[in-house]
Formats: structure tokens, C-alpha cells, sequence
């Protein structure tokens, strides 16, 4: 049965040959990777606003295309970095292999942990944003923002345990139609606005309010404000997709260093673009910040009217931010994969599911980001504060290993690289000072926190498995030893026919002595027991144990060390006759004793537990 | 851990020669089994005044006495016909019982369906009176009703979890509180009524309207109507605690019998004396119902004023009410044993546990009624519906048996025993119908459906049960046959040292074939695995398996099912190497998957499955 509804949801296995069609054309891998970085441009400006419209109210408005070029700036310096390091790594260079490679263990360990915090994050904050999208347009959904989120999340986790291919398939419509729709409603816009058929949108002064307070005092834009606008966090989210590119290269067709440099460019075209155009258009339209509605839900009713076109936008903006959420799905499995393959992860998180993906990662990422999201209320905006850190801690580390990278392998056109990453690793490195300072106290702390906890982690599963090996290693010339065994066939009391197949069994074992085992709650059983299996006349010692506790396992366990005393022999069999009824509610008909008996005598040291099974049809 | 925390909780085991130690004198027996009956009398006069207010208002209070009178009588017949019982059978005397001597298997399933019912409603109902006797005193409670009555139910859980006479011991001095203050409140009452020290209370209208509906039009009293009050259910509580007794009866000293009946007898007078002096004393004070105070407290506080006296009242009464709660601990755990004594119940319900008493069943209570409870939203008046039918049920069906009993054994005196059932077989018959019919649609339903239910459940289970031991029976004379077996010990791909003691431990098994069976994912692994076996030198065959959906369990089934077809050998035993870890967290650090494996061939036929494990320490 579970494996019929798995099969249902989950689609037929795939077999590891199958892997070489699972690679992407660069039309569905600008979809699945550069979706991350696009659909930012839905709430972006909006995170830039509630930072600064409670000090500057409508003034704050004025500040948004400055910040705006400044995050395109960063963009371009990041997209001219980590082009460099497809180039070096085309077989998968995330921040965590490049600072492996370069800086050593330690440093990727960071850059590890502050991009599964990232990732988790990444979730957790574009669905947020979808389901803000939604019950933008569809006021009813208001009151159910959490639940709506977490059954996003659970349609995400199925469609990634389908395998990477077909979430791509899935998912390219709607990123090409967010970029259509968001295009025209920004050249649109601007259009209109500029033949004066459309001004300055009516401000909804009580919406205002609940942002501002009704009778805040606006002061002045500080240059700490713009540095708290500038890191509010979204500009991460833009960025983040970059990371997923350089990390999940592997599923790009050949040759893959130039299909995925040729996707990053048009990912970074269509960012900065459209980052840069809505901006414009905001400026223009002076939209008020609403608990409601989000901006671009306020400028798509404003430009397109209330009508298919808008419903087109709202639509898109949630599809694009559920494929958002989707690039972690494609990064985070993978990340812990490579950090379970290296031994600092459980090893069930490097194990690939037969669709071909990493199964546990990615119910692990499902996990997470759900609790996440679900623990902050589903609401964007603080989410977002704790989303920076880790992301361009991450950018610096990896920046800062290229340099060395170019420093010591000298390849051609070494100098050029070296400039462009020794700028990316300074402008990612300020602006990771510049987030934790300026956000610290409204959510930079948790990953600040968090980071360092995820690296003693890793070190400690480390040390384990480390000691796990040692303590395995099979030397060659390694020989078989000799073993004497005793055996001992644990008897029901009320004798059934089970108790003939496991003796038949035990002296087929060739066993140096053997017994019958018994343990008896009262004298009354005893004695029946012992009448009984004399006249059976089976010629194996009986010895009775009575347990007035009516406990099993601790007497079973006591014999044994009894046993150690009398001989110097090597090793206990216990044989456990054990009835197999093969309905599942006959289970619970039947005393599981079997299974906890057979569980403790595992951690009795040289002792051999065999299931002699009989079976009931 | 989890066993430090049971000691704590649950206290040191016992022996099973303990036993006689809990029998019970007649001082703590009275408080455990009538306390049920006793308890009532703290809300059985409200519950008939439920039905009556809304049609008749205030007059509805004259017909309290009439009615209670019609309730004491009941309890006469009921007690006389138990003495009876208690007589006839010394060693365990309850409806199931008695049924089954004399009425066939059929009957006493019925009868035992009915008590489980019955004895889950009364720790629901009960524990929704006590919470209700709290939250009359202490308002600041009256929002967390569900939460209190749960946290009682755990504690009862715990107290009966730790045995029998300790909760005789923690129990018994609230029933005697509860039955002085009670008595003081209406010898006192009625004493300041009859020298004019106090009058009828004043009328609370709003509190009223919440009963009749502010502009109700107040009809006459019909038979009809007078039925439903008299079957409010309330008397069917006030009786069960008789049941209780007579099931129990084991657990008074010797001469069983007559203790059990002396303690029977004084559980009636008792009952019937309150439960006739607080209808006297509410027709002297016309007490109002109220949704946030019960009747009792109503008239406590007017009697004894706000002080000490009645604080003493509604806390004896809130412990009397726990403890009628705790009568069904006493009655159900021994009521399952004995039904799944005879098959008819999962086998896990007729074990004790190591504190002497029926574990399992104490649990099954617990889940059952705080379930009920928490559905119920713990609303004594939701649930009293449901409650009478199963008891008069199985008491009809304990008299008719009892009936046929004189009938057979004609022992002395046996005319009059046959005279006295017969009426009370009468009696509880024309009351089991009046609550059917009168109480149907109000609740009454619920136990009419559920009873057949789980007697069809009962046949089943023991269907399952025959059929097992029919299969498992070992004739006498039976022999042991010859087994002769083929191994085979899996090998993880990676050959660590786990394999040497496999293989050793299965070289000394005396297999007419040896093979070492690895599974492998790809054909790199594949060869390399080859390549060290044979450096290894072993000299055991390997065999490979390419599984390409990286699956262990089905090919190792599948090569089994080639295996059979290969000899016509009598068993396979698969021997698995396994990693033992000794600390809890590692395990989340290592593959279940031998569990999975392990699971699964067990329910292939002819297998035979071995654990060596390899200890890490």
C-alpha cells in the first residue's frame, strides 16, 4: 500500500544510467535557476519601502532608483565573479567546493552552514511572498496565508521527488510569462505616465498610517537608513539564484561552463532590467505601502485595470516565487549531499531516492523551511531580515578562494580574474558587515547564531564517522577465525509448533552445546511446561527461568551472562521462534515482545540473534 | 532514560507472589467501588432538572423528590439482586461473568461490549463533574475546562499505573470528607429552612432564560417528559459503582462475600440517603439552574455562606468525582483482562504489568475516555445521554443470568434468590428500554451502535485467535526433522570488518552452501568490490547484484527466488553483518536500512535471518 501511493505521487524509479537525459537545455535552466533571482523583483521595492517609509514617509520614494542602482552595481560585480568560477569549477563550484578547494576545510564548513541557512530561508521567504501575490488579488484567502503556504510547500516537496527534469518542465511557463507580464506593465506604465494619461496614484492615508503610526514624527534619511534599505534583504534573494547556478552546474547540457556562463548573463540582463524598470515606474506612480496589497499588485490594478491582465500579473508573481522557492529545492539537496559525501552530514542525506534525487534532503529542506515559515506567520517582511548574512558570507568566502585560485594556478588571462574576484570578495565582504550591523537586532542574529552551531555540528558527525571507519578498516590479510558457538532456542511457555522448527534448525547449527530457554511467570507454568517437554522427548537440555517480575528480557540477558561464566566459548546464538502473521491488523493481535527482545540482545556483546520465522497461511 | 522515568512515575516492580497483599479491607474498598455511586449525588439532581426546566420552569422542582424516590427504589431491587451475586460468585461476579456461565457466549459478549462503553462514559462524565465542581468555585478556571479535566484524567492514569491498594490510599479520605460535608449541608439546610433561618434563593432570570429561552412557552408535564428526567442518565451512575463491586471482588480480604456485601449495602445507604436529602433540600431552596454553577454549589454557598466550609465542599466534591472516575480504572482493566483472557480481545490487555496491574487496559482507558472527554468539549450534559443504556443493559442481562443460575442449582433458600433477579431482571429491562426510547436522539444512539460494533470486533479477534492456535498446535510425538541450509552473508560494497565475523560466524554454521551476496549500485563499485574480494583470499564465493534503482531489499528477494530454483535445499539463512553504535544519536547517523531488510524477509518463506553484529566501543 505505501508503496502504491508512492509510486503515485512519486512516479516509477529511475535507474542510475538514466542520468545522462536528466541534464538541461539552458531554456529550462534559466528557468529553474534564474527564477530565484527574478521573481525578487516582486517584492523587492517593497522591502526597500518599509524600511524607510516610517522615517521619510512619502520622501522615502525618492530614495528607491539610487538603491536600486546600487543593487544592479552589486549584481554585475557578482555575475563577473562567479563567471569566473564556472569556468574554473565546470563540474560544480558553489562557494562550499570553491572554499574547500582554496581555504580549506573550515572555511567551507562556514560556507556550508550559511548556505543551508540561506537556502532554508530562500523557501521560506518566496513563498511568503507568493502567497502575499495571491491574497493580494483574491481578498477571501487573507485569513489563510499559513495554511496556503505550507500546501505551496507540500506540491513543491512532491513535484522535487518527481526528479529535476520534470520540475523544470513544470515550472518554465510561468517564469517566461512573469518576465512578459512584468515588462509590460513597466514599459506600459511608463508609457502612460509619460503621455500624462496616468499621475500619482490617491494615497490611502489610513493604510499609510499602520506603516508610519498616526502621528509618527518623520525625520531624516540617515545614511544608516539607506544602508538598512539597501539590506533589507531582498537584494539577497536576487543574488541567491547566482549561487544556485555555480552550485548546480552538473545538470547543464555540454558545454557546460558556457551554457550555464550564457544563462547567468541572461539572468542578470533580466534582473537588473526589470529591478531597475519597476523602480522607475514606482517613482511615477507613488504607490503607498498597504497591509493588504503589494506594490506591484497596487501598480498592476493602477496600469492594467482590474482586469484579465492583472489577474495574468498576480498569477505569474505567485507562479514565479513558487519556482523561486523551487531553486532551493534544487540547491539545498544537493549542497548537503556534497557535505554528507565529505562526512560532515548524516550519510543518508548523500544517498540518492530512486527518482534520482536526494530524497532525504530534500523532505529535510520541506521540513525546515515549513516550520520556518509557519513559525514567523507567513509574513515577508520578517523573514527577511534574517535572509542576508548567510548568503554573502557565503559570496565572500568564495570570492575570496577564487583569488587564491588564480594566485596559484597562474592559467591564462589570470590577472583579469584576479581583479574581478578580488573586487567581487571586497564589495560581498562590506556588504556582509553592512547587513549583520544594520539588521542585526531585527533577525540578523538568528543566522549569526545559527552558522556557527551548524559547523560544530558538522565537525562532531565528523569526528564520529571518522572513528566509525577506524574502528571498520579491514586490513588485508585478514583471516577468518575459528568460532565455537553455543545456541540457545527461546521456548513459549505455552510450547506451540514453532518451538520444532527452531530446535530443527538450532541442531543443524552444529553448535557446541545447545539448549532449550524458557522463561516462566509463576511455578504453577513451570511445572506444566517441564511435564510437557518431557514427554515431547526432543533431547535438548530445558532450563527454566522464572521471572516473577513477568519480564522477559532482563532474565534472557542475566542467562547469558551466566553463561559467559561457565565456559570460555565465543559466542551465544539465541534463536527466537517467531510467528509471522501476514495481515497488517494481526499485528497488533500479537505481542511485539519478539522485536524489543531481539533489539536489546544486539547491544549484548557476542551474541547472534536468529529469527527462526513460522509462517500462518 | 525511559526506564528511570517509569520507575519514577509508576514506582519499583512487583513479584507476582506480591499479590495477596493487595487485597483490600473493607474501610478502602468502600471508598474505591462506591464512591461512583456516591459522586452522583453531586449532580444527579441537576441533570434531571435540565430536562424538567425547560418545559415546566420552576414547578419542575416539586417533581425532584417524586422522582428521587422512584431512583431509590431502583436502587433497592439493584442492590438486593447483587447480594445474590456477590454470594454466587466469590471469585468475580461482574455482568461478563455471570452472562457467560449462564447465558452463553453470545450474551456475555454483550454484556462485556455494554461495560467497556459504560465504564469509558464513566470516567468521561464524571471528570467533566468534577472540572464543572471546580469551576463553580474558582471562576478564573471556567475558560480552561478541556485542559483541567485532561490533566486529571493523567493523573488518575499514573495513580492506577502505580497499582491498586495505593490508590485505595490516596483515594480514601475525600470519599469521607465528601460524605460528612454533604451530609452537614443538608442536615444543616434543612435545619435552618425549618426554623425560618433561611428561605427559597433568589431568582437569577438571566441564568434561567439560558435554560428555558427567554420567551419559552412553559407546557405541562407529561409522562413522557418524567421518563426522560428519570433516565437523565445521572441514576445510571449512581448505580454502576454496584457492577464495579461485584467485578471486582477480588480484591476484598476473605470471607470475600460477606465483605463485598456489607460494603455493597452500605455503599446503597449511603447513596440513597444524599441523594433523597438533597432533593429534599432543593425543594426547600428552589435553587436556579445556572451555566456557570452546579446545584450543589448553588446551595452550598447559601447554606454555609462564602467561607471555609464551602470551599471544603466543592473540593471534596471535585475529589469524590475523580475518584468515581477512578472505580472505572478499577473495573475496566480487569474487564478487558478477563474478556481477552478468553480470546476475544488483543492478548496485550489480559498481561500485567510489572506493578501488578493491567497495564495496557489501564492506557486503553485513559486514550478512550480522554478522547470522549475532549470531544465532548467536557460538558457533563452532552454526555450523560450516552451513558445509561450499556448499564442497564448488562445488568439486565447479569439478573436474567443469575435467574437461570437459581433455576439450575436450586441451592437453598434459592426460591427467594429467584424471586429477588427476576424482579431486578424486570426492573433493569423496562429501564434499559425507557432510555432508548426516551433519550435516542439526545445520545442514546451512540451506544446503540457501538455495542454491536465491538461484539463483531469480539468474534473477529477470536476468530484470529482460534485459528492461530490451531495452526501452532504441537501434537505430542512430533520429531524433529532434518534441516539442511545454504548461507548466505551480505556484504556491504565498502568491506569493512563487519564482514570477517559474518563470515566466520557463518563458516561455523555447517552450511551445505556458503555465498557472499553484495548488492552494488554501479559497475565501477561492482569491480573494485571484485577486485579486493579476491585479494582478500577468503575462498568464499561472491555474487554481485547491479541493482540500478540503488534498491536493496527486492534483489536480495529476488535472488533468493533464483536460489530455490537452483536446489531443492530446506532454508536460506541470510546472515547481516551489523554496526551496533552505542549511543543514542548515532544512530540517526547510520542507514536503517538492515532494519527494512531484516522486516522483509521475514515474510519470505524459508528464510531464516542472522544479526552478527560488530560492537563500536
Amino acid at each position: 500500500m505505501y508503496s502504491a501511493l508512492k509510486r503515485i505521487l512519486v512516479g516509477r524509479p529511475l535507474s542510475t544510467r538514466e542520468e545522462q537525459h536528466e541534464r538541461l537545455t539552458k531554456r529550462v535552466a534559466l528557468a529553474i535557476f534564474s527564477a530565484d533571482a527574478i521573481a525578487s523583483t516582486a517584492f523587492a521595492s517593497q522591502e526597500i519601502l518599509v524600511v524607510l517609509v516610517p522615517v521619510a514617509g512619502m520622501a522615502a520614494l525618492g530614495y528607491l532608483v539610487p538603491i536600486s542602482l546600487v543593487v544592479v552595481a552589486l549584481l554585475v560585480i557578482v555575475v563577473a565573479s562567479y563567471i569566473q568560477t564556472l569556468y574554473a569549477y565546470p563540474s560544480g563550484g558553489g562557494s562550499y567546493v570553491v572554499s574547500r578547494e582554496n581555504l580549506g576545510r573550515n572555511a567551507s564548513l562556514v560556507a556550508g552552514s550559511a548556505l543551508m541557512v540561506d537556502y532554508t530561508l530562500t523557501v521560506s521567504v518566496s513563498i511568503a511572498a507568493a502567497t502575499a501575490a495571491i491574497t493580494s488579488a483574491v481578498e477571501p484567502l487573507r485569513d489563510h496565508r499559513v495554511a496556503l503556504g505550507l500546501g505551496l510547500i507540500t506540491l513543491l516537496t512532491l513535484a522535487n521527488l518527481r526528479g529535476v527534469r520534470e520540475s523544470g518542465r513544470l515550472f518554465a511557463p510561468p517564469t517566461y510569462t512573469y518576465i512578459a507580464v512584468m515588462s509590460l506593465l513597466v514599459l506600459y506604465g511608463l508609457y502612460r505616465t509619460t503621455i500624462g494619461d496616468l499621475g500619482p496614484l490617491p494615497v490611502d492615508h489610513k493604510a499609510l498610517e499602520s506603516f508610519t503610526g498616526a502621528d509618527a514624527a518623520l525625520g531624516g534619511v540617515t545614511l544608516y537608513l539607506l544602508m538598512r534599505a539597501f539590506s533589507s534583504g531582498a537584494i539577497a534573494l536576487a543574488l541567491s539564484g547566482i549561487e544556485a547556478i555555480s552550485n548546480g552546474i552538473q545538470v547543464f547540457r555540454k558545454p557546460v561552463s558556457r551554457n550555464a556562463a550564457i544563462t547567468l548573463v541572461f539572468t542578470g540582463l533580466i534582473l537588473g532590467g526589470l529591478f531597475f524598470g519597476i523602480a522607475l515606474l514606482a517613482q511615477q506612480l507613488r504607490p503607498r505601502l498597504s497591509p493588504d496589497q503589494t506594490i506591484p499588485s497596487l501598480m498592476g490594478r493602477a496600469v492594467f485595470g482590474d482586469g484579465p491582465l492583472y489577474g495574468l500579473l498576480q498569477a505569474a508573481t505567485a507562479a514565479i516565487l513558487v519556482l523561486s522557492a523551487n531553486t532551493a529545492y534544487a540547491g539545498f539537496p544537493r549542497l548537503t549531499s556534497m557535505i554528507a559525501a565529505d562526512g560532515f552530514l548524516p550519510r543518508q542525506l548523500a544517498n540518492r531516492g530512486d527518482r534520482l534525487v536526494y530524497s532525504n534532503g530534500i523532505l529535510a529542506l520541506a521540513i525546515a523551511a515549513g516550520g520556518l515559515f509557519a513559525a514567523f506567520g507567513g509574513k515577508t517582511s520578517s523573514l527577511v531580515p534574517l535572509f542576508a548574512v548567510g548568503l554573502f558570507l557565503s559570496f565572500t568566502l568564495s570570492q575570496a578562494g577564487m583569488v587564491l585560485h588564480h594566485w596559484r594556478l597562474r592559467e591564462p588571462r589570470w590577472r583579469v580574474g584576479l581583479a574581478i574576484n578580488t573586487l567581487g570578495a571586497l564589495a560581498t565582504s562590506v556588504v556582509t558587515v553592512v547587513v549583520v550591523v544594520s539588521k542585526f537586532t531585527e533577525g540578523a542574529w538568528v543566522p549569526v547564531a545559527v552558522i556557527p552551531l551548524l559547523v560544530l555540528l558538522f565537525l562532531g558527525i565528523h569526528r564520529h564517522y571518522a572513528r566509525v571507519a577506524r574502528l571498520l578498516r579491514l586490513e588485508p590479510g585478514a583471516t577468518l577465525p575459528a568460532v565455537r558457538h553455543t545456541v540457545a532456542v527461546l521456548v513459549s511457555p505455552d510450547l506451540n509448533r514453532g518451538v520444532v522448527g527452531a530446535l530443527a534448525y538450532a541442531k543443524s547449527l552444529n553448535p557446541e552445546h545447545l539448549y532449550a530457554l524458557s522463561i516462566t511467570f509463576d511455578e504453577e507454568q513451570e511445572q506444566r511446561l517441564r511435564a510437557r517437554w518431557d514427554e515431547l522427548g526432543f533431547e535438548v537440555p530445558l532450563e527454566i527461568i522464572g521471572s516473577p517480575y513477568r519480564e522477559i528480557t532482563g532474565p534472557v540477558i542475566q542467562w547469558i551472562d551466566d553463561l559467559d561464566a561457565r565456559w570460555d566459548y565465543d559466542v551465544v546464538t539465541v534463536v527466537v521462534p517467531e510467528v509471522v502473521v501476514h495481515r497488517w491488523w494481526e499485528h497488533l493481535l500479537h505481542n511485539q515482545s519478539a522485536l524489543w527482545l531481539k533489539a536489546r540482545l544486539l547491544f549484548r556483546r557476542n551474541v547472534v540473534v536468529t529469527s527462526v520465522p513460522t509462517h500462518l497461511d
